[in-house]
């Protein structure tokens, strides 16, 4: 096996920062030492194969994202990262383990759906990948399932409140699914936006003569979402599952969120970059509205939608972030090309594929809320890497620096800097990019997949294939 | 330099647990090591000096006491433990770091009284300390002193809003005191009652007739804590102090702090094992209240009291801690015998010497918050030592299993048992338990203080002045 | 025209009480005189035509009851009582307006139904009334019938998230109305329980053989309640209609709407005495839960249902009473015999008819809660008498002591006494008393309809068809 | 005696509005009748003596005033309002009733110091008056006055968390007498700031040259009266005694009264025109800061200080209006003119006297609120006259048009306009207004106070020593 030393770095882990020497062996982290260190009697770095000087840089657990949708069916067509472009991606962002989302879909096994994203993925991935599973269907066969799947490594299943006709449960499919996922253990994701309501609401929108991308967010108002947020949180408390409620965008959400969970509940709230870092007003710039600006503003069509900064919820979900009332960090990755793809919406944004893209920056963007002093660098790696991999069932061989561990390491420098911007460090397959001209202070140096150096000095040294399936355990970070 | 190897243990952390092993160089874990793991070229068992076999057992850092009194001058009397007595009754508990309170009456200097301390501790330990400063007298020389102070690593203030005329500061004070504390970034802790209207309630209780010990919990009401809690909130609030509310016992003095902390300001909540498992009702014994039932009462005096199981404070703050409102748990040992100390107060309770000493079962009873599924074994760690360490600015000397650490480390048995009592595992210098009887799922079974094996099988192997001073860095834990 | 002159009596109001004399003209209250007042010039005893003597006693507006079912279909039968039974009830209690519901199902003309309601109210009523509409299906034609039936008086509109299949509205049924109520300044009223979840609780507990009249309740647990509380506030929150809870039964949907309320939002909750009075317990008595007690239990059958007084729900609802977040008090009066109505549910409680009689007691009821010390008298004419006659838009006709009004007057006796029971005071269409043996300190002794004695000194003096309907204006009762 | 017949008004009460024609007897009423009833028997128009014609117009009840400070030593100085002036100017208002508070200073018995207000006001007020008792110094005796002066018709007093040396109490004597007020059923009135920590800022803020007027303000940040609200509340919770917070302006601390409040405490918070209308910006004129722009800014120096509108207070405040947290609307009219009196804090903000005057403006400020559509027609009545009637244990005498009532009464015209202003509607004795330039839609008309018609038309009709004493009962008002 070869023996990588990765010396002189401050390793940051959710409880503090140290400099320590890490040693890896093969795949795997063999031990975590003390600068210096003579107990050993080994010359460490004599004995190894390769080194990696981190002096003055950060050793954190390589990135993992909860929250991807590569190649995902979505409104008449896909999203356009597949398994090999998004995880690549992933890899130049510093994130080694992604978890996507199987989709099922009416009159389908949940097994079958299973395999035909293991057959999507595998041979495909640039990092480690795991899935959760999209109930499209609840019924006595998907509840059955369910327990199937947990056996299988996929512990983790999304309901929609959301999307009538395509992936929405009824309350009475929720409680019934609350119910296995409480005898199971497994976490229930939800998205929660009240979505019989809401398509009332496009609907009159559409007929107003609303139909510009900006009024994609106005006919989904934070009400919906606080109230479906609500609702999951109660039937959650009913049957007693773990509740994980995915892309948070309101401040009121988080409220319900933060009070179920004084209360001692397990309900944990998901935020994205994209919701603290944009907002609704994107979607207003000149000509946007009447199209004489073009339809710039369909880029940021997602849903849960970006949320008005005039009401402040940025800056409330940054205040969650540091309370510890947003568990966790993702991107819910699910990229579009403007062209053939959101322009499908032109004239009724209710035909503009929902997403954003982002797997390639989560680091750099939530690194940018340590420089300003938003959350502590303890903080950053305990929501980005840490808690989701304990949220998911991976840890410890995800999401921490310790012996043992999955030698998943990213080396992040501090001082250096990443230009955001298509011709910059853009790798998502997407022809735009939601966070064009963002400026962030830091850079993702190094990055180590399995104990294999995939990205070092702007280079990408990895392969499709070498990522592996992650068999997940249940949540170990229930209150 | 000694080389210790400890192996085949689970190493616990304030995130997860791992079966890892350890290695012990001189006074510092020197690396954290994969078993098995043929990667450092070396056979540690074969290169250590001393190997301890951890296997089935949890491995964890040495527990930190952040809130002690010994030998601590009180109503006419002195606490009963001396540093000697009270920090080798602490290392039987598998607590290897107090930190201790320095007190300081009007009229002396700040720096002399820590001056005092030292004298009193040095050479006397049998596990490090530290010192906390308590400001009697808030004036411009002890404004001016808190920064002296913090550069000596005494990074923490505390006040009392009791006890007036002999610690209590007036809110004109605690503003001040705040004011420089913000500015210094250290902690202000408080202790949070409202003297002033609780000495009204005592003399009316004594006035009475009500003089029984139980009468000293009902003369300090839960509206008393809940008010001075609230108020100490509102005045960091303004000043921008972190604050750290002592020994809280009513769960709604917790519910004012769960709801600071959800505003994101940095407010902290200490509670106490015998808040966690001990009720008002232990005062009213058959005899209790008229004295024919002996004195026993006076045992659990101390203040803040002990609040009415009736009312279900026990309950909520197992809750809180569970939700992290409740951020640290010490034990405010502060012991005094019941012959010539306790009995002071016969007659008149508010003469009764106020602390409950439990330096050395506080590992024991949280352990016990495990096996029951108040809390996770994470937790357990977090609360009685990461967080501890982090509060009080020691970590990661102290509060977690790293190389550099100070290898303060316990090896608990989670299938070894624990009979608290006079005359089973009481080595605190008092001549009753406030836990007499209480049996305990888990045992310390081996202790290391800075690589010293100090506890090993039932056996104290440390001795006076192993302890050192810990100098101290400002709070690494605000949000 | 007659003149009734009503002297010596303690006209009580919703803000004070004081000893006054009422003269009544005809139909209407003509003057409100200082007891002994020569101002007048006219000796009020010698000119009336009747005079009823009230020294010692309350004299009160006659009581409004907001919600009654009169021989409404429901569950293949109907309730028991008739307009004309149960207005000769609701007489007998000292209530002389009750609002009753018209119900539309799928494919009526909401005015149609309003026209069938008419015809069986018409001529048979013994006190005055008014209708509120239930829109069974929600489209284009009832939306637009809505604005005709205010015009009609009908200003107030029912929908139920709770009986799918049945009354059952979707999320997008109940924003559309809650528009077009918001556009009418109308108010809309909710059942709100989350009845798609509901019913598979029912099913499951059937399914399990828990078919006793218990399970019932067990299967329409608090969240349930909470949960759709909270989404018809959201909605109305959206849409900025007025809500109006009925028949809230648990304490934690009266915290949501006690929230709502305290954020400005015109939100109202209605409770009825079964909620303060019963409980869940009732149906728990010996050989309830297997028959061989009999199938009593089902007397209690209602929803929302009665809720479970070892959780404390009736304690909160009688704080709520006296904060003014339960607005007002009516009866839900939806009676169902035992024998060939309730019984229809022996062996599966889902079957049993929906619901509890009382609208012969409220009054009485509510008067307890004032010698008790749970509210106060003004409070108790406030809730049962002047805010429902200005919630539904009939003030000052309805609901005070004023020239002008209705002469709708209660002399009421706190001296007197009254037995709840078959035999006793029972006067409802109805087999068995859900209040069976209730005593009550306190009697209705006289009640005036519109100047007219229909109950004086236990006889019944009144007739069919002397209520009339009652034109309704817009509630007047918005924050 | 004298006859006044008041027809074809809109008679307004707290719960409603009606046309009624209003009969009074003397200085009482005697009758409230339906307009063009014949059931009396009796031309009203002819027996009338007087005849005042309210068509078009609002009849209300006379304004009660809880909260005046005429002639009060204050500061070295006293307000500039006698009796007879302040009297004369709130009749100008449509005030008929004020309640004025008597000054015990420490040494003084309060049955003297009552004696002495007593003789100051005598004889010379144009309105009836009664007195709160402010208690500037808990003790033995003290406590024993209470009971005497409840007798004596003062059945409230008042305490000081604020202004240390002079009417401050200590925490210890707040619980005292609470615990007085509460046996006797008294209402405690509490001046909530805490004046402790104040001194200190106020001290720091001198030191550092910030002496204009602006930073009285800033020197009572709402954290010192949310804090002292706090604190008064749960003193309160703890004792049992109603309490009534006077004059608050910070939107948090009225937070903390609507919190107990739900919880079903009896607490009650007043509010002043100038915390709706008027901010600390006020004192950020030009100039101001620096005193290049004059002294203005004194004129808005009261405590508790007019707060910043940027943070929102003033909204949140008329949302509290309408929620009812707000239970009354009193002016704190505690009038200094600027010569001679505030200029003595030219140089030190601390030595300018506290108080704004008002009590000619309360109602036509509060009126457009009604205007403006902030509250409701009834709402305004319910808090300038019903609730401050009840609330100080005068209703129905005063706050009602009833029989039996006082026969206090404007006719306000909504159609009229009032100018405010120095030379335009200005009786107070100030040299200035705090609402120069005020605009208002509405008009007192005319006033009656106890039968006397004492302003018509622009002219003051009435005389110094009409008014009288009102001896109070108790709260009337209490949850």
């Amino acid at each position: 096996m070869t023996l990588t030393f990765i010396h002189g770095g401050t390793v940051v882990s959710a409880t503090g920062s140290q400099l320590l020497d890490v040693l890896v062996d093969g795949e795997t982290i063999a031990a975590v030492v003390q600068p210096g260190s003579t107990a050993l009697g080994a010359d460490l770095f004599a004995a190894a194969d390769a080194v990696i000087d981190a002096t003055g840089k950060y050793v954190i657990p390589g990135g993992v994202d909860g929250h991807t949708h590569m190649q995902m069916p979505f409104g008449g067509t896909e999203a356009s990262d597949t398994f090999e472009t998004g995880t690549r991606a992933a890899a130049w962002g510093g994130t080694t383990t992604i978890v996507d989302f199987v989709v099922q879909t009416p009159g389908q096994r949940l097994q079958d759906t299973l395999g035909a994203w293991h057959q999507k993925a595998d041979g495909e991935c640039a990092v480690d990948y795991g899935f959760h599973q999209i109930i499209g269907e609840v019924n006595d066969e998907s509840l059955k399932g369910m327990s199937e799947l947990v056996s299988e490594g996929v512990t983790s299943f999304k309901l929609f409140m959301a999307y009538p006709g395509v992936f929405y449960s009824t309350d009475g499919q929720i409680l019934r699914a609350m119910q296995s996922a409480a005898d199971l253990g497994a976490l229930l994701m939800m998205h929660a936006e009240n979505g019989i309501a809401i398509d009332v609401l496009v609907e009159q929108a559409i007929a107003r003569g609303d139909t510009a991308p900006y009024f994609h967010g106005t006919s989904r108002p934070w009400q919906m979402e606080e109230e479906a947020t609500h609702r999951a949180i109660m039937l959650a408390q009913l049957t007693g599952a773990p509740l994980y409620v995915v892309h948070v965008s309101a401040k009121q959400a988080l409220e319900q969120i933060a009070t179920a969970r004084g209360n001692g509940q397990n309900v944990f709230g998901e935020t994205c970059p994209q919701y603290l870092y944009l907002s609704l007003e994107e979607q207003l710039g000149a000509g946007f509205l009447d199209g004489t600006g073009g339809f710039e503003g369909a880029k940021w069509v997602c849903s849960t939608p970006l949320r008005s900064r005039a009401e402040g919820h940025q800056d409330e979900l940054w205040r969650y972030l540091r309370t510890g009332d947003v568990t966790t960090v993702s991107t819910d990755h699910c990229p579009f090309c403007m062209k053939d793809q959101k322009d499908m919406g032109i004239g009724d944004f209710s035909k503009i594929p929902n997403g954003i893209g982002g797997v390639e920056h989560r680091m750099d963007l939530m690194f940018q809320g340590v420089k300003s002093g938003r959350i502590s660098l303890e903080r950053w790696v305990e929501v980005c890497c840490t808690t989701p991999a304990r949220m998911f069932g991976m840890y410890p061989r995800k999401g921490v620096i310790s012996p043992g561990a999955d030698a998943d390491i990213v080396v992040y420098d501090p001082a250096g800097h990443t230009s955001i911007g298509l011709g910059k460090t853009h790798h998502m397959n997407m022809d735009y990019s939601a966070y064009e001209g963002f400026e962030i202070d830091g850079h993702v140096d190094t990055v180590l997949s399995r104990g294999r150096v995939i990205i070092d000095g702007g280079a990408y040294l990895g392969s499709a294939g070498h990522g592996r399936f992650v068999k997940r355990e249940l949540s170990q970070n229930l209150i």
